[in-house]
């Protein structure tokens, strides 16, 4: 029994070995894409012990599959649940996902488009998120944020709160806050990313991190900077597969 | 004999296998924890040669466990000693613990509430001790800083000293400082941190961190950064486990 | 089969077995030093999921050894690709190489000089490509960019693009900005470094981020900064080996 | 054979097994000190494929210990030579040591104290190397700062050079500059730390980069800096060990 069977062992027994129609992908194989995901988000140190990454059981579907409640680094295959928009599993599941599951179930409700959404708390991020700065597009691999990245202050979606999106309600406002961007700021707290795919959520969590960082040097340098412009981030946003590379790097890097 | 065996080896011979009644936990159990919270400490890279954890042997008790004096990343079962609120071993005891264990003596003398103390020196915190910037909270994690986190000034308390707290007198004016704080810093020297349970001293120590380089990171972009306010840090502190799948997960990754 | 057989299996399939007159190494010489340099560049995180290395395959020849379109980290001899300077493989090749490798095909046309070319996209470099801050030497393993370190500003060679040098156009761009410097910046994008010999490339490309990271930083301290003059940069160009000591350790780590 | 015996196979071929009396140690324990000091400066990440580090051969010798020219985490106890004041080996020895081996013997001839040498270019060190601002000691461990860390301009002793210290005027330059202090800085290029002993320089190398970093991050918050008294450092100074139980936790990490 090697490494891979040892983490999806048990897989069989929680989800049905079904083709989902519309990706072409088997349930199997999307559970492993959520386990792969999670411990890439682990090793690539965007998520910590908190943060979870879901993806929708297939284009259109009111379902998602998530973890339950565990640090993304232990997830294995027969962690994974499978949840509807209202973020409810089947009333046999017993164990519950995260309190933050709302951010993904009202996300896809309203984003038909999103197949796949991350919820990390990456240091770099936080200051954009407490000052009035915004994220620019200053790297080429980054070029998504020239859609815009809003932020999210939860203040105004529920008052004073323990800053966790662990309503219905506060998952809308989110989703509100969010619109048709690729990615929303959360005040003092984070970040969520989404994608039409798990690779490209997963990879636009790595490339916000780094944009972060860039910014923030070159701000610290004081002078005027020269962002992507607009033409710049539609070309690149042509391309139909631009992280597919980092993704299977990122895997076997993770498996070790 | 596997790593936790060997990690735990010698610690029947030095510890009695009594239950500690009011935690309902054993002797055995709370070495382990000790044990553990070195580990950690050492491998989230909050402590490094220097700095050390201790716990209450019971809530109300007058005695604590901690280490003899060697580095964290070392500490093993057999390297636990047990002290008298006059930070004193039994009379028996012929090894030594940290020049600085009054930290510990004293500040649990005076909050029965504390029942886990670290004390570390990490980077980012020094900053925030050597100038007039106060840390405030600025991720959702890091709440407690909301509580108020005051800075130590030994030169007030002893005079020009060797900037250790190596004596009861300069124990108690540290205590003194803290107060009812969830941590306090030492200036040019590392910080202090208590907590209700060995899991939360520990937590909050990484949480603490964090929130140093976040703060400095915004301040560094130079605007009006935007705090947890008093209604959200009071409405985080009523999670009574907030940081338990992070001590599980760091518990695995220091086992290492 | 012990791991050098291992990565470089199935080289001798790939690559003709003969001896390069000019520079006295054998063809299997050169892949093994590619390969090398992938893996050295991966480690020393100069380049991550995304960056390549090439070798000229012999001095004053038309050709070049580069990787088929994968990560650096994952290339091993079989993937190594032989282009003409129109940066084709011959005609009998299936695979392809990376989409920008027009970048070594145009410099090595225009630079006898150059052996061996890197591109990477190290994020401490970004900062200096999107200001109007230079890099300038200051420190004495990074010496080299006292000889000047261009930025070339795709917008206007191409106008909006996707930031890629796709084209051999774009690639004779680049080339003409790199003039007979040791490197040139891409704005928002990354670097090209080039040396006479791949230990050259790699290393100035390991100096060159340490340059940009102590620069960066001493500005940040906001006082005038004391840069090594043209007369200690033209000193310690006549070093005839400044980096095999690098070169011998880095290939050691990498190998682990 | 175990990894230590592989380590310091060779040893006994190349030096003599006596007694050094003034020490109390043998010239076997002293080589072993010379690797594990290469090896632990390259593990802290002080040192990478440059620097060294040497031992004297006993209190008052004109002799002292250093590598062979090869990179610290390489050294071996087979690597280690025996050099005389003027940076020479025995006549029969056909290896040579390090260009830069001046900065060892001209530092011991005039520094009796002085019993072990480092010699680095840590990328935190260098800025303030290159800018008017002196390093201050902001944290208890790295409390010599206090004593005084002057800057060594190679162009006011040689003119414009390559910035090595490859002679024994410059040496003689460098060891005036430094006097009496525990370290001195070299513009551009790095640092030489020494110390009574191979711990102390090699734990002074270690603290004197968190300095930096410290000091750095604390100026970048733009307020005025509570910096260590000279009360205060002198107290500290007056520990007799302050980093053996630093220098014994790095011996071990070092031999991973």
């Amino acid at each position: 029994m090697n490494r891979r069977d040892l983490l999806f062992a048990g897989a069989a027994a929680v989800v049905p070995h079904v083709i989902t129609r519309a990706s072409g992908q088997t349930r199997e194989s999307l559970v492993e894409d959520v386990v792969t995901a999670n411990r890439i988000l682990a090793a690539q140190e965007i998520v910590d012990a908190f943060g979870h990454v879901s993806v929708r059981t297939a284009p259109g579907a009111g379902r998602y599959l998530i973890s339950r409640s565990i640090a993304p680094a232990q997830v294995t295959a027969s962690d994974i649940l499978e949840l509807d928009l209202d973020s409810k599993p089947a009333a046999s599941e017993k164990r519950t996902s995260y309190r933050e599951r709302f951010i993904h179930g009202e996300i896809y409700r309203v984003r038909p488009d999103v197949m796949s959404i991350v919820h990390c708390h990456a240091a770099s991020l936080i200051p954009f998120s407490i000052t009035r700065i915004p994220l620019r597009p200053v790297y080429h691999n980054s070029f998504f944020v020239g859609e815009g990245v809003p932020v999210f202050e939860i203040r105004e979606a529920g008052g004073d709160t323990d800053m966790l999106v662990s309503t219905p309600e506060l998952g809308k406002a989110l989703a509100k806050t969010l619109g048709n961007k690729p990615a929303v700021l959360m005040r003092g707290h984070g970040a969520v990313i989404v994608g039409k795919s798990i690779i490209e959520s997963v990879a636009r969590s790595v490339y916000l991190e780094v944009n972060a960082r860039v910014q923030a040097q070159a701000m610290a340098m004081g002078v005027r900077i020269n962002y992507l412009n607009e033409g710049e981030v539609k070309k690149r946003t042509e391309d139909p597969d631009p992280y597919s590379r980092a993704w299977d790097l990122w895997k076997r890097q993770a498996a070790r």
